[in-house]
């Protein structure tokens, strides 16, 4: 150790630690000494049981300083190997705008917000949703479109669960998929119809309507590059109830038809060609659009206009009735999160481009098409496909001379599966790059004639009656910021209306808001890693393989289990993905009977969700009244369904924030009845470097990377969720279509359209770990539990804790109960969630998983000063409440009920009393107010008028 | 034709310039039509002389898409090799923390900011500053500290300046230099001293006194790297009424004792290694100390307490009567600027990392210092110094044999003069650095026990007694930001204090507050510029070389000069190195008696103080009613002193915003009685692409980069001041000692610390070159023209304009007449500024070039929209005046008078005018306010009751 202590000392490598972890060593020592404790490992001892804590430290590489880990990690990003791409498939060369870049995709301010559940301080980010939401529409043509989806694969699975929802082909268990569609779209789809239990045909779009099917997915443009003629086929399907899907590239839909106009029901597609980054897959955004009367049956969140207490239009998420953690087993999708982060980026780029502008760059998208095409056909090379917007396949004779000409100049072609070569064309190509594809595919090394190509090829690719002649993004939003100051100054006023990590803490019980340190996020916009499309060939993602590698090793050893995948891109899709390894699992043991998933009364919604997807039964086990599971009844329950239990799904730490003494025997109860375990991560950020689910006796669970492992959550995503497995499950990791996956059998499909999801954040988490350490790591855990015991502790003399473990421990988070409050002086936890804004704190978890309370979990990241502002926020409060009982505030007119007050109120101050009390109720108010931009939000006047479009210029304010 | 156009239209290669560009195509034809002008042609042909018109487009590349640029201008960065370096001198390599970097320096909240004229809306990088001035002032141990100076060379000039004003040794004209300084330091205060007349005697420190000197210099460490005994010759000097002024290294400061406990007089060095990237030798800041009883000497800015209208501790820029603009040519100092962006870098690093954290910074680099020194010695390699911080010198027999050694491993030394070798540690240095550096130096491979090695040079290098024992940084601001979490929260708090261009139009007469886009500042954090030794060997550093030459070539080009000088890293500094240039030509004719300076009454304040610096006679020409140079006055004085004529400084388009028809005769008439012309560069926003000095006339001229060139102020700094000269002058632009510079005569001098000045910021000015191109330029100036004369017209019916040109043009700037106001109504101008804050706006540039009036400068990258506010908002304030004069409006209790209102205001509003009206007046303020900190600041109080360090949390707030 002598070595070492000195090594850190000389070279300072444990310094991060003290970075991520917000208390300083004075703070803890007067946190354990509130707690009556005299040390962490005491802390330890008395929180979590002694036979499941860890009894060697973690081996994972030591702490390392910041720059130290960055210079390594570039070393390991130049190994990837940046080829111009043609590949398209749904991925494109892109150009960040800088502006964008800079101010939205680098900036905290954007990065860390959370999900816009308290949308008074959220309307930045919620009207660049709805711009999103209104691109959508003008370009699909459609009525209703959502705040996006994960990814255009994962898109299509749900547009399929719609079409099964709505369709009046009730007798119809077929859906038909173009067999034009992108491979990856083609194989998420397969997965998902498989565990629904619906048959999939694939054919040529023509003959879609020849089939018994209750839907069709087709793509426009299609795989080849060619533009159907969607109107007839939508009509044959439609003319028998099925209903029709149009999977459409966002950037093609400036200058075609729109689907809508073309008669689809549902539209979607990838909006990730609208300036973000490949990224080796992902995170982008999906749009999805459908028809008003498909409202009910839309998959994910949807932003709506609605009012505020004041009359003014005012943004929020709308219809959360039909969200998953609501609807539970009886949910169609279990869909959570959406990529707010890059559906603002791409509706930025709207904003920013302005209808014009895109007009322009698919144009000349186009026209670099149609010169090629020309180009081509004047050195003999036909085209395959007679139509075309960016994409041109190519029946070669010399394939693999073209391919060793392509390796040589850099260029990666796509290849099909019949011998053909596709080339893709998007916004970064330029005269010198049609050059260099030119001599690449032809041999040859003419020198093209651009003028003369560009007259020859003028108008062909689109023909006459496909082009679009409706206009789109009329409305103001995308026509007044397209100079780089206007738009720096629109993105800081929207950012400015939003609260994020920035401004202060945001204890969210089981969402982990923790750090997102700035040399975890420095990588993720390193071209090495932004720019690389997810099919190129192996060679050229080196880089990436070697990080992916050390991460996955790291998280198996975090975990204790023995293989991980990255595919799912979000934690709802990682419960999907482990469910799916039990259940081909218990299939290749000729289990295929054993469809039963126990879930704690206490569960998120979501486990029974993705039980439901997963074509389980779920069969709910009861919790005591101190949130533990019921011995007994989970007994009692694996006994009955004995023969068919496929799996438990179990938080750990419970959701009601504790750690249960009965885990490993819950395990066991289940492994005795032949079951699998499930622990959900969602509370991984309780575990680590403490003990292990693997160790535990869990089989699989995801790794919420955006909570534990300190992705941002982007405004409301991206989110990643691997999963880690026991070896006997590893074969049944997801695979995928295009890039084999090492270890998973070859008939297991993907969930997600990425081989490895979200491939450019995972560089966050793999530096996380890196700079921690396992020492660091553990501390962290150590802290986050410290930090939740002294807030249960201190809040806990003004509202009650509602459930504690051993020792009166909490976990990592701790649950006060509202309830007698409401009941006492009519003051909702709503009104105290309000009430926080004006102290300038957003709201901890309301109502989950006990209706009228509070999760606080405040991570390892905060400082007790900042802790103690919010407990000295909570405690004022509680006195405000104590008043209004007292009859000293009034009933209506008070501070609770007028929550949260805003300048609008100053300009005209209406209540009782003052304005001090009402807005600037601290000191640190009065030193840096944060300020809600829109009074209270009647959320029941927004879903009964849904208006999911922007709002005409009047409306605003 | 067509194929540029096709080509545009292909790529968008044009993009670039609408961006950057702030009004639409239908915004500059509304403006066009207000004017009554059909096209931008025609207001060019209206508004400047014909006779100078540039007759064909300026010879540069045409423009370019940003991304192509970028990646151009990547390949150039990546010629510079980054080897480790060990060169010191002044430069050293460091850590940015991260997020200091991407929340400070790559962000425009922070690098937008003006300078802190209007502190109600700068509190934030007040405060900044102030912790600047705290930090100097504990590490120092002096009483006096000042916001920063340019670099540590002009830094130490400025101390030989003060000394000789406050010296009671009148009767003694040379200056003492430690011959232990390092050279560009001896050669900058060197080139000063020669232009005041001073002598110069460099000798071993310990002598200093036995001279007959007004001051002296001190080194502390030495170039050596030896920690000189400094009391004993600190005393000795002052026994002689010499003043001890102390080099110092900061990081040395946190171990050794402060010069002020020494008794030093003024303390100054670069606070470059707190966290600025060397960046090729700039920009940085330095830091200047001194005594309180000094304090109407100390040059450059400082930061002072002083008190707000409600009695609340706010900072402002103090005893700004002591600045060169105000005393002109009785100026001994023509400093403007500060680093105001690097100083707040430096200030952030120490209350990041807190006093503990620093000293264990600095303690592990001495430490590393002396192990390295130990392993030395023990392969028998001696050094010359027997104490140290963190350099060592080195007597070695193979000197060749050691830099081929260097060489192959990467590793960049420096070399001595005599022979011998040294080496400068830094925090980057780790253990694995110093195996290679012992290896490179001992030629043998032999592992290195640290441990031993460690025990074995336990506190050896700085003697005991010269070990610090008091303690610093005790203010609570560098105890409780150290969590990145609270340090991000901290520069977020300070970022949304301040109005920078991210909020609204900063419309400052003479200063071009246009924009700078997020494309030009993206390299300059680019590691191949960021991290570069400006003494690096030349065959490392081509990338830069290729860079300075095309930057170079264009701006030769766009001004119709032949040579261009990086080296001034301020337009002051430009106007001086310009006037020497024309001192030493003619000098070199002869005609060493010519030292007469004409500067029309107009001028900015810089003029004369820089001729003064030049010991140049100032005699002022009149100006005629429109602010034009009188001709015959012009003639009149020309001839009286016609033998001793050195030049005259002029400013155009003028300092009144108007393209004077006469400039060529005023010109020929200089040259006619054997002048220089001297055009300063303040107006070039004027003239780019449109008309060119070098035509004009004139000889020579600095460009402001931060202003034409599009480096962003930074809040108050860095600034770049580049000049190009004709042919003749050329051989007369500065050298540098230790790097030779082509086409400069080897006996000029150095004028700043740096070859080039501050490299690290130079790409910004050639992206926005490259990517405007020669027809962006041209069209950006005609829209600064179109835009000024669109604001001079609609204001002007509120506001007489003072001065306009033939056709009642402006040029890009105008003046508006408040005298007549403050006569009717007792509204000052004061008053209007501080209203402006109400309505979201910064004041225009106040009572420059005329008392009582307003310089307002729109530049190009406003848009109409944005004008449009700002026109509004000024007619509002006249209504508002007005009823002030009709007595609708209380003499006292007006908006005008309470102007700005604050929060405060609103926690208790006392006024006789509603909350609406005094703080929200318009639509945008009730949308997006953005509120001034502070009620009105009392200057005097500040002034009289002095007060530069950080208030005690009591005074705050």
């Amino acid at each position: 150790m002598q070595a070492s202590r000195t090594l850190a000392e000389l070279e300072q490598t444990t310094d991060f630690i003290n970075r991520h972890i917000g208390p300083s060593e004075d703070e803890i020592e007067a946190m354990l000494t509130e707690l009556g404790l005299s040390s962490l490992d005491e802390l330890l001892a008395t929180t979590v049981p002694a036979k499941i804590q860890l009894e060697a430290p973690l081996q994972l590489p030591e702490a390392s300083r910041e720059e130290e880990a960055l210079h390594y990690l570039k070393q390991v990003a130049s190994e990837n190997q940046l080829n111009k791409s043609y590949i398209g498939q749904g991925y494109y060369g892109v150009i960040t705008p800088p502006v964008i870049l800079r101010n939205v995709l680098e900036n905290p301010g954007w990065y860390t917000a959370y999900t816009p559940y308290q949308p008074e301080i959220a309307q930045g980010r919620l009207e660049a949703l709805i711009n999103f939401q209104q691109l959508t529409l003008d370009l699909t043509g459609m009525e209703l479109a959502s705040a996006s989806l994960l990814d255009e694969g994962t898109a299509a699975a749900e547009a399929m669960g719609l079409a099964k929802r709505v369709s009046k082909a009730k007798k119809a268990n077929a859906f038909f998929i173009d067999e034009n569609c992108f491979p990856q779209t083609l194989d998420v789809v397969r997965t998902r119809a498989e565990h629904f239990g619906y048959e999939i045909i694939v054919g040529p779009a023509a003959e879609a309507a020849e089939h018994e099917v209750f839907g069709a997915l087709l793509q426009y443009p299609d795989a080849t590059g060619a533009i159907p003629d969607l109107a007839p086929i939508i009509s044959a399907l439609q003319d028998r109830n099925a209903i029709a899907c149009v999977a459409a590239d966002i950037m093609s839909l400036l200058l075609l038809k729109s689907p809508g106009e073309l008669g689809a029901d549902v539209v979607l597609g990838s909006a990730q060609r609208f300036g973000v980054p490949m990224g080796f897959g992902g995170p982008h955004a999906a749009y999805f659009a459908t028809r008003d009367a498909f409202k009910r049956a839309l998959p994910g969140r949807i932003i709506g206009v609605s009012k505020d207490s004041k009359g003014n239009a005012a943004m929020r998420m709308a219809m959360q009735t039909r969200e998953q953690h609501i609807r539970r087993e009886k949910a169609t999708s279990n869909i959570c999160t959406a990529q707010v982060l890059l559906a603002n980026i791409a509706a930025f780029y709207a904003v920013y481009h302005g209808p014009e502008g895109l007009k322009t760059i698919a144009g000349r998208i186009q026209r670099m098409t149609s010169i090629l095409a020309a180009a081509l056909k004047s050195a003999g090379l036909g085209t395959l496909n007679d139509t075309w917007f960016d994409t041109l396949t190519l029946q070669v004779d010399d394939r693999e001379g073209i391919l060793e000409r392509a390796r040589e100049a850099g260029i990666n072609l796509r290849l099909d599966g019949e011998g053909g070569l596709g080339v893709s064309l998007d916004e970064t190509t330029t005269r010198a790059d049609l050059k260099a594809l030119y001599g690449v595919l032809t041999g040859k090394a003419a020198e093209l004639d651009f003028d003369e190509l560009d007259e020859t090829a003028r108008d062909t690719g689109i023909p006459a009656d496909q082009r679009r002649d409706s206009d789109y993004l009329t409305h103001p939003v995308f026509n007044q910021y397209h100079s780089e100051t206007e738009m720096l100054r629109y993105l800081k006023r929207l950012e400015n209306r939003d609260l994020s990590l920035t401004h202060s803490m945001i204890a969210l019980g089981s969402c982990t808001m923790k750090l997102n340190a700035t040399s975890e996020m420095i990588p993720v916009t390193w071209p090495e890693f932004a720019n690389l499309h997810p099919f190129a060939p192996v060679d050229q993602t080196r880089g990436y393989g070697k990080m992916l590698k050390e991460l996955g090793g790291w998280l198996t050893e975090i975990t204790g289990y023995d293989a991980v995948s990255m595919q799912p891109n979000s934690g709802a899709q990682g419960e999907y993905a482990g469910l799916l390894a039990i259940k081909k699992y218990h299939e290749s043991r000729g289990d295929s009977h054993r469809n039963i998933c126990l879930i704690p009364s206490s569960a998120h919604g979501t486990n029974p969700a993705s039980a439901q997807m997963a074509n389980m039964k779920v069969v709910i086990v009861n919790c005591d009244s101190d949130g533990n599971v019921e011995l007994e009844d989970l007994r009692k329950k694996a006994e009955q369904v004995s023969d068919n239990l496929a799996a438990l799904m179990v938080t750990y730490p419970s959701t009601h924030g504790v750690f249960e003494e009965d885990i490993k025997t819950i395990c066991e109860i289940v492994h005795d009845h032949g079951g699998q375990v499930y622990m959900d991560g969602a509370n991984m950020n309780a575990q680590v470097g403490v003990c292990r689910p693997g160790d535990i006796g869990s089989d699989v669970s995801h790794l919420n990377l955006h909570k534990t492992f300190c992705i941002p959550h982007g405004g409301g995503g991206p989110g990643m969720g691997p999963i880690g497995v026991k070896s006997h499950l590893a074969p049944f990791l997801p695979n995928h279509p295009l890039v084999p996956i090492e270890g998973s059998r070859e008939d297991m499909g993907a969930v997600s359209a990425a081989p490895y999801g979200s491939g450019m954040i995972l560089p966050i988490s793999w530096a996380y770990i890196r700079m921690m350490g396992g020492q660091g790591l553990r501390r962290a855990t150590l802290v986050a539990l410290l930090n939740a015991n002294y807030m249960a502790k201190k809040l806990g003399a003004h509202y009650p804790v509602l459930y504690t473990g051993r020792n009166d421990r909490v976990a990592h988070e701790c649950i006060i109960d509202l309830r007698p409050i409401k009941a006492e002086t009519g003051v909702s936890e709503v009104d105290i969630a309000k009430r926080l804004m004006d102290y300038g704190f957003h709201s901890p978890t309301m109502s989950f998983p006990v209706a009228g309370t509070f999760m606080i979990e405040p991570t390892e990241s905060e400082s007790k000063a900042e802790m103690d502002h919010f407990i000295e926020a909570m405690v004022a409060i509680r006195k405000e409440i104590s008043e209004i009982g007292a009859g000293d505030l009034d009933e209506q007119d008070n501070p609770l009920k007028n929550a949260p007050h805003t300048q609008a109120d100053l300009r005209d101050w209406q209540h009782g009393y003052s304005i001090e009390r009402g807005a600037y109720p601290t000191r640190w108010t009065r030193d840096a107010k944060f300020w809600p931009s829109v009074n209270r939000i009647d959320d029941v006047f927004g879903d009964r008028n849904l208006m999911c479009a922007c709002p005409s210029p009047d409306e605003y304010r």
